[in-house]
């Protein structure tokens, strides 16, 4: 796809109120202008792109704001605090009744993604809302570059992005240095907070024992979990 | 426990119709008996062993040909036709509707627990089943010795047995080298058959897609399923 293209994806992303994939087409459709930008030699033509430019990277900032917003506002609905070495704490015991059909995106905030055992509780995460939110079109992963291993973290990633689209569901990752906090937002309008992210299973030890595929049976890390109503979104 | 307090808590289970955990419990009253048999030099002494034996022998061959007999007995509820590559067929969608706190005791007859795959399919198996029927107490696995690494099969059974105990379940696994048959007997009166027994799932493939822990995003391979209502047993 073209700029325009793109660029139009994005406007219709937006009016429609998937703003994470508007979001999305805002972003690719803003890099593929400036770099027409930098090979432009006309300076009236330089200017019209300069001002879509400022008006797409406008818009993709207000998209960012009212998100980074919602995930800063909301009324608790629902709070656990989990104990070191409980279980019965699936991400689907823990936030299955707020995903339904009317989650059309989700926005994921999860530094850490680099070794196999994050991965799985990423892959996990997609098994359960992929399984219950059945009209799920689009993901946004914001995460943070694996340093050590840049090219298998990639490569894991176009994976499961691959896998996704076989279910007509967009994976849209993004990597940001400075991310810290971990958050899930359904666009349908809950914000779910745990303070370790996805990763607050502990390892199955020995290895076959209950807990393998069904993380009821897994032992925790010490977390809290906060679920909290805000607007819907999308 | 010695021979008497074994064969007594076979003898309770029996008359209490949990006749998986008094098989077992007759099972090893017998060797104990056995060995106090070979050691007794008392010729009377012996006669008596002998007696006992046989009473134990014989209940336990009771046991097992009711069994065989309930396997190969009932009536047809449901047949599947598992197509190649297809999906949706975790044990929980296959028969999680005849899970219940009616089952009390579970057979299951799997010959090939060697690979770590198996080993997984296994404990899948087990979490669905432990999840659902909440009052189990025993269940009776039977399969054939990994003649490459029995030791590994040996301690991967027991980490099992070890931690189903902590949940107050009972795993009794006893090798059978010409056991060929799969089959899941339900102590509430269902026998499950499925042709390839737990081993229907290819592997996940690139590794971290969907399906890792749910199986319902698995591909299978072709195999035939039936389940059978025959009568409540424990």
């Amino acid at each position: 796809m073209n700029a325009k293209e793109i660029l139009m994806k994005a406007v219709i992303c937006d009016q429609s109120g998937r703003i994470l994939q508007a979001l999305a087409h805002y972003q690719d459709g803003i890099n593929i202008l400036m770099d027409l930008v930098n090979e432009e030699t006309n300076a009236d033509k330089k200017k019209v792109y300069h001002a879509r430019i400022k008006e797409y990277l406008d818009r993709a900032e207000q998209i960012k704001e009212r998100i980074s917003r919602l995930g800063q506002s909301g009324s608790l609905l629902h709070s656990v605090s989990i104990e070191d070495g409980a279980t019965g704490y699936s991400f689907h015991t823990l936030f299955g009744k707020y995903l339904s059909n009317d989650v059309k995106e989700v926005l994921i905030e999860e530094p850490y993604l680099a070794e196999r055992y994050q991965f799985q509780n990423l892959v996990n995460f997609f098994e359960v809302i992929v399984k219950h939110c059945t009209d799920l079109k689009f993901i946004r992963l914001v995460t943070k570059t694996d340093s050590k291993n840049p090219e298998n973290q990639m490569t894991t990633l176009d994976n499961i992005k691959t896998d996704l689209s076989l279910r007509e569901i967009t994976l849209h990752f993004t990597f940001e240095p400075t991310l810290h906090d971990r958050k899930i937002l359904l666009g349908s309008g809950y914000v779910i907070k745990i303070g370790r992210g996805l990763h607050f299973y502990k390892p199955n030890n020995p290895r076959h024992t209950l807990g393998i595929c069904d993380y009821d049976f897994r032992k925790c890390l010490q977390t809290d979990v906060d679920i909290l109503r805000v607007k819907k979104f999308s």
